[in-house]
């Protein structure tokens, strides 16, 4: 998408969660990385390892010296953030963030900022960023692994950025077609006139709740017309 | 939160994979972790270094043989897969998912199961479950590493357990004030007065609508109250 910000990480420290990083970009559809001093040099075998299958954004990640150069093209930037700072910036979620670079539209070149594993950003980093963006988080641990950090805003980005190809629920039929309202009655008339000739509804008062009641349980499990089938021979064969 | 799931880890074959799940769990106020049949043996150290200060989580966490027993007390099990199975079984997204844990109210016990990193949940697992979760991939890269699933699955747990604490946006202002709109009409006088001492509006005609713009700019900027004055400031030592 042309809203796709970058993922810049400002001074990275393990070579692993620069991989990890890249390839949770991949599997959410970024690949714009930027990488500001990463302490271990560069190229980085680990980080290359632990990309698998995206080492594409690792080979194509570009080095910077420092923030300004590395946002050379970036008109708005957020710097990620767990810790309270005293700048009077917006603070967005991680939802909200992606929503603002949408909001800016095709003609905004956006980047999201990630600081170093064991303090974060600088002061003087986000001083240069239009928001500061928080990923909520527990306060009994707050706080998260590089990586996990981009992936959270990773996935942000990718279903905010596609919710109308995103379904919240569907059930996959195939070939299978669910099971007709008579098909189903036709079961149920099945199983209650079987069950009339044992001594399964030993009150005649409860005859009928009992049958609604299990009527219920197969109304509720969406059965298509092979597992109708299926059922009545089950009863057949409880049967002999 | 007593919706909140367990995490259950079906034979995973990386540590540092599982403690990187124990981690981001804690992160997101998640607790109860489960594994089945982990390939290198229980305890693993590199689980523990990895968890860093979930360390309890580790050392909370249940080992089991087999799915059935892991699943002892749990009345609503989805099994995440990014693979298509050819079972009829309702699919959701990670959001829903989490929407219908919280649906079936406090007294279901839900878990969420993961498969082990190179081919994922077996048929035979998935056939337990109520329901499969697929988390929404960009197809050029869907294969996500195991913890970062983890990850998204209870970030969104927590963001949506908590809707009432968190909010999308704010700006922390401290003791700070922002400034009231006599305070930037103020600075914008100021400014105004200085500028026309000068050559800047050469032409009349330009005059209003520059002014305009140049007001624009500050009303859009949330100034506090102390920073109108350190721009009087600065306007004044630009003058000198």
């Amino acid at each position: 998408m042309a809203n796709d910000p970058a993922i810049i990480l400002v001074r990275p420290q393990i070579g692993e969660n620069i991989g990890a990083a890249a390839r949770v970009m991949l599997n959410f559809g970024l690949t714009d990385l930027r990488i500001i001093a990463p302490r271990d040099g560069w190229p980085n075998e680990k980080a290359t390892n632990m990309a698998k299958k995206a080492v594409s954004v690792i080979e194509n990640a570009k080095i910077y010296d420092n923030l300004t150069d590395a946002c050379h093209d970036i008109t708005k930037l957020y710097a990620t953030s767990a810790r309270q700072r005293y700048m009077i910036k917006p603070e967005f979620s991680a939802k909200h963030c992606i929503e603002d670079i949408i909001n800016f539209g095709e003609s905004n070149k956006s980047a999201i900022m990630f600081g170093q594993e064991n303090n974060g950003l600088s002061n003087e980093d986000i001083n240069l960023a239009d928001a500061i963006v928080t990923i909520d988080v527990a306060p009994i641990y707050s706080s998260i692994n590089l990586a996990q950090a981009v992936a959270i805003i990773c996935y942000e980005c990718y279903i905010n950025n596609n919710k109308q190809n995103i379904e919240d629920s569907k059930t996959r039929l195939g070939n299978a077609k669910l099971a007709n309202k008579q098909e189903l009655a036709g079961l149920m008339k099945h199983l209650s006139e079987e069950l009339d000739q044992t001594n399964f509804f030993q009150e005649a008062s409860k005859h009928k709740k009992m049958l609604i009641n299990i009527n219920n349980i197969f109304a509720r499990a969406n059965l298509t017309d092979q597992e109708i089938r299926t059922l009545h021979g089950v009863i057949s064969a409880l049967k002999k």
